[in-house]
């Protein structure tokens, strides 16, 4: 794997230097941050925008007219809560990465896409929870979302000039199953959606619990490896 | 209460530094911060989104037309003026605060949650301002809303390796009152809703007046403690 | 002016250095420049949202109901104009800031309110942009906006503490004289709007030419005072 | 070309530094990457907005239902793309630029304005792709960025003490070549729009895989230009 990085053209000192200085800020992750914070701000807020001030109407008690927007309320606080976890996520990752190349700045690019689709996902649930069609299209975002973890993982930890440590192989493979185990899960509920859509269902609402749950566990686990613990 | 922080694992002095840079990475406030701001510009900005355009029918002068609009501007700012006093306070309290650990990222998290519905529960109390339901709906936003601060308070102040300087108990203790505060008076307003709907809309009405007077009263008190005068 | 950043209450040397830092980060600008750049950044692309894709009906071209966006294509553009305008102000005046203080603070935030309001204003105007409410409405937030722009910099240029460097009684006087020029000239077409409001909407699209005009007579002057020419 | 910059007015050593210090500040980027930062992630997630949960009426399954939702969902990736193409574009120029001045900062605000339309442009085009006048407004959306792109290279590339590091002639030429070319494509297709329609589409739907491809040829190129190979 030849890499740009370390193959600067031959020149004077001071030209070598001043390139090097120019590549740096070309792979400074500043504003990749920036941008995917950006991002997670408008994902994590978009939903409010649904709740919506209901009419009162004829015969109608304000209380009827708030139960209506109670699905709206509760597709809100989902994605809100699910944005939250992958945002979480992402901040432990880039705390591992010291520099971004044009790979890694596409694949958080192409990370942010199916996040984007997350609130209309957690919508369209909390409309619809028993159409398998519904169920389908939220796991799909899912596993999206957790594919791009795996490939952003796998591409990072095998480039050890982004990292500021490198990391072991058992490192990355404990990372890697962090990243793919949640995918897996969702497809099982994606499966499952037609046969069982209450089982799917149950999937995804078990499946932020379970996060929270594994942290606890891992984290009071005996040897603290604390980039895994953090990097749940 | 055993601590990640204090407790690395035995390693060659190399390695034990670069670990600990990763921990300092991974609790630099930085990006909490990001996410947060970007929460609360859209907050602030929400409800311009309300006040749109009156459209003008036969016979109805464009005044007339605006009049309709100022419910949704009132709103607007109220949710504003309300926003910004959350952000001081936010501002503030991360100005004591070093590193973040997982418990105050997603305590963080689950702060901005309620703080989201901010707007909506202006919304609805601009528009249905003798409902003693509007006036529940907003009262218990705001109630959550300084729970989560008071719990943020408690954590942080807790933990002096999360903090820049160590808190004795009397500033704490300070601190805590005038977060607790604002939460009993709104869960007043918040009780008396269904029997005094006129008296829970004037203590809603007089909080932030009372906040920037408490604020000019703190700030002119003999003994000045600038932590707590700037923490209302 | 008895000031809190020069009274610290007597204690040991280190306690007085970590109060100090403390203060110092209570008085750091970075998340006041943070929130304002977010909400900047929302105002200038708020009314693209009002830029709907046009419906075509029958008998209708698409051509034609581009024409019905125009008047929302018009107004986003002068707001997009307007708000980088000022954010151009802003981000001038902040770089002769060092510290805010809670008043500055809140001043600030008192300026982003008629700021949020000035995608309506435009919005109310590009669509009845005869009419003197409409005319009076944008008026009144161009009013606000200048007098914000005024109070802060009375405000900033009164406290040298504020300031990186202190700017004598010229310089302040020659910066609030940009600062109320365009004020006053709102005023007046605020107040013609009823008599004339044809002249008062030229004065209205006269005046960002006019602060284009004036950065370059200013920067082609002889006496190169730059923070002035680039205080416009 | 005089330049302010190099002309400050004679005063004492100490002033004359404050004063450099004080011009620093007045050209720092990092207000201008903040604010462009929050247009991008706005611009970004903008078209989310437009997919909406799909309403279930008599006799009409979630699945057509969803079918529905498709052109926008085809709009909304299609921007995202482009916008995270144009981000890493403004993420790579403004890797060479160090200092920013008017010019530059209003130059990027007018670059700004015709990327918040690329939203309104993908949604019109996913909406009547074989429309003539939808294929223009589009093309001339891409064109304007174009544009606005080849004018801030020029601008910025002529004046060495915006740069890190200055460029000589071959490569400021690389650079402007890289940016005219996507123009003169778009240009083609807007012009090729009312006579042929089809091949028009084709062309906007080609330069995305073209870029990733040209990429891909200019990173394995032998003489490895890194600066260029990064500026696509």
């Amino acid at each position: 794997m030849p890499d740009d990085w370390e193959v600067p053209v031959a020149r004077t000192r001071e030209e070598v230097d001043a390139h090097r200085a120019t590549l740096e800020r070309l792979h400074d992750p500043a504003r990749v941050l920036a941008l995917s914070d950006g991002v997670f701000a408008i994902i994590i807020t978009l939903l409010v925008l649904e709740v919506h001030v209901p009419e009162l109407t004829q015969g109608h008690s304000l209380r009827e007219a708030l139960r209506e927007v109670r699905p709206s309320l509760t597709a809100f606080a989902v994605s809100f809560i699910l944005a939250g976890m992958y945002w979480v996520g992402h901040r432990d990752l880039f705390a591992l990465i010291r520099r971004t190349d044009r790979g890694l700045v596409w694949l958080n690019i192409l990370y942010l896409l199916p996040l984007c689709l997350l609130p209309f996902g957690a919508s369209l649930l909390g409309r619809y929870d028993q159409e398998p069609v519904a169920l389908r299209v939220y796991g799909l975002v899912l596993i999206l979302i957790a594919a791009m973890r795996v490939i952003i993982w796998l591409y990072a930890t095998n480039r050890p000039h982004l990292l500021w440590e490198r990391l072991d192989s058992r490192q990355r493979r404990a990372g890697l199953a962090l990243n793919l185990f949640p995918g897996l899960v969702y497809l099982l509920a994606f499966l499952l959606a037609r046969a069982a859509p209450g089982l799917s269902l149950m999937i995804y609402a078990a499946m932020p619990l379970l996060y929270f749950l594994s942290i606890t566990i891992l984290r009071s686990g005996r040897r603290r490896d604390e980039e895994y613990a953090d990097f749940t």
